[in-house]
């Protein structure tokens, strides 16, 4: 079966009967392709007799996100994999385990995680979840760390580099996040009622010289492996539990855009509240918990990371009184310049997020869509000056307070 | 003959033979072993008949540098070839060409350069070369330029990365420029007469987070193809030519890191000038020539770059107003803080420079070290604030003005 084809539903659940002991040989397995299509097939396979299921996850050799067929390698799968490896080993309890895999089909089977929900979709459903800053610090200190320069051997380290060189999917982070919503482009996708703000967005020279050099970080520093796609549709929650899925876009890359990744999608959230949130103490609350979630997204990493440093680094120069301190103040500087970028793409450019898209009001939402591009740019035009997370909410609030008093 | 061994004299003749074109079949070649015995042997083949001549070099699977014998993978033939290739298509004036290879035997064939001389030799001996400061900028600007996101394919460059991971080369300048110097190691060589110096290298908290900076630049930043040895001893030159050869340890890192290199270079050579000229006058004359074609190295650089970056780039981003003289200040600050790591390491570390190790006169010997440690210091300490090369003419003067007054 190992020459690649997409697989059909009875060809998967041949395929996952034998990974030995997980499913009995005799068992009865059902199997429902439940994935978009567009990137990939994703097989869930359960045996209704024993309770047990699993995922199947197989990559196509093209995405479908420009309208037609855009070619991708299906090394990505293995990428994906060995990246859903790594993050499992150094966070067991944050990241599905791997359970079988054939990199000549691309595909990866994994732990089901059914029992949990999109995070987008708890988020907009108006759910709390007090554990997620806690475990997706864990997830971002850990994982940074221990892939960085700091907390492995640094011979070892560059190996790594090589494994996750990923050019395709690199490619479309470079273009709809950090070229194309500032300049004309057949990628951008936003309303015409907006076009004052794109305008604004392209010819803003002050701008773009931070988005160059926000760019340049991603093309060229290799501080630790990415999960390099990390919204909250990449996060499956419950109320305690949190995992961290679909690392496709994996590469070495800097710190910061992973955890900006996570911040962006946060304040995406933040400025869709009033579509979702009836009454204004309510609405105040929820953005306050959104805001409050997103700094403590930060100071989890932090704490987490500066005591991984404490007690793991083994480069002599990197104890050097001062250079942590200068280290985590570039990780944050950057972490705020990347969530800029990635709030301002997903309301110009491709794949904008339901949190905002799904706003039935139209005003209501040209009014988020409105006040996330004034927090994105705020974020990107100050990223090189903040020392403290802290100043993060100042920016969120003075934009949100200054759009009140112009509406 | 392709399993791995190393060469007989004999056996390199009879490679050479096969070359296409090159010698005749009847051709009675001579072959001499000329290289050091250390990391490689290089055969010298002359035709004395048609007066052609070729150079094959082979590599050896261990080093001897650290007293006995250290393996090291023979990987690095053929990621020296590759550099060779690269910069020879870059820089054909500059770099002798590849004539055949053959990589199991870690053997690479090229154009002999024996018109030359190694250029560490012709400054000792008091040769100028006028051309050099343009010839090498030439080199840098093209080199760096032509392999970085600025001057290629973004794709394309990722593949290159990958193809010039270098962890066993990169761990020598790890460890013997990064780190070693700063603190007790076995690997350190220098007199006791200094040991005062290497005592304030290794408790000077502000140089250490500097080097930790450096440090972290070189372990991270893919920004160009790095020749990574660009020392004297690697650059063959006539009153009219300059050749780059030996790019065993190139690597994608960090631009200033090469431009260093040569600055860092001719900075050692300034220091051991009262050990070959004699008379104050002509000293004056020798070493405002080396501190010059010092900073006119990096302002060759900077024009063809700038010239380059006009001309070529295509990144959206890149030609954002403003953009190119950030991205030249932080090479120009790389620059001076790398060339000052390099210098402190000629003294401190293994590797010396005959320039300064061949002084007769044990008092003028001490002063030379003593005030490229100096420079040096000064070079790292400043590193970040530089905004101008013509500071590193300031740096270099008050230094020996403070050593001549103390004397």
């Amino acid at each position: 079966m190992s020459q690649y084809h997409p697989l059909t539903t009875e060809e998967a659940i041949e395929f996952v009967k034998n990974i030995p002991g997980f499913f009995s040989q005799e068992a009865h397995l059902e199997c429902r392709e439940i994935g978009d299509g567009n990137l990939n097939l994703v097989f869930h396979i359960t045996d209704s007799e024993s309770n047990k299921s699993i995922i199947a996850k197989q990559a196509l050799p093209y995405v479908k996100i420009v309208g037609e067929s855009w070619p991708l390698s299906l090394d990505r799968a293995r990428i994906e994999r060995e990246a859903l490896q790594q993050e499992h080993y150094i966070c067991p309890e944050l990241v599905p385990a791997v359970l079988a895999y054939d990199d000549e089909l691309a595909l990866t089977v994994m732990e089901d995680l059914s029992s949990h929900t999109i995070m987008r979709k708890g988020l907009i459903e108006g759910n709390t979840y007090p554990y997620f800053a806690n475990h997706i610090g864990e997830f971002l200190a850990r994982t940074l760390f221990f892939t960085s320069d700091l907390g492995m051997n640094q011979q070892d380290k560059k190996d790594l580099v090589k494994r996750f060189i990923n050019p395709d999917l690199c490619k479309i982070t470079e273009d709809l996040i950090l070229d194309e919503p500032y300049r004309f482009s057949d990628n951008n996708n936003y309303g015409a009622y907006i076009e004052d703000e794109a305008e604004a967005l392209r010819t803003d020279q002050v701008l773009h010289l931070e988005v160059a050099l926000l760019r340049e970080k991603f093309l060229t520093r290799t501080e630790a492996l990415l999960h390099g796609d990390l919204h909250t549709g990449s996060i499956f929650v419950t109320t305690e539990s949190t995992k961290v899925i679909d690392p496709e876009f994996a590469y070495y890359g800097p710190m910061g855009f992973d955890i900006g990744a996570v911040i962006a999608n946060l304040l995406l959230n933040y400025a869709a509240q009033p579509g979702w949130t009836s009454g204004e103490k309510a609405l105040k609350e929820r953005r306050d918990w959104v805001l409050e979630t997103a700094i403590q997204v930060w100071e989890q990493f932090e704490r987490r990371f500066r005591k991984l440093w404490d007690e793991h680094v083994t480069d002599h120069m990197a104890r050097t009184a001062g250079y942590q301190d200068l280290y985590l103040q570039k990780v944050l500087q950057d972490t705020i310049g990347f969530a800029g970028c990635k709030v301002i793409r997903r309301i110009i450019s491709l794949s904008h997020v339901a949190d905002i898209d799904t706003i039935a009001d139209p005003a209501i939402k040209e009014a988020a869509e409105r006040l996330a591009l004034s927090i994105g740019k705020s974020l990107v035009l100050r990223n090189r000056e903040l020392h403290s997370i802290r100043e993060l909410g100042d920016i969120v609030r003075t934009a949100t307070a200054a759009q009140t008093k112009g509406a």
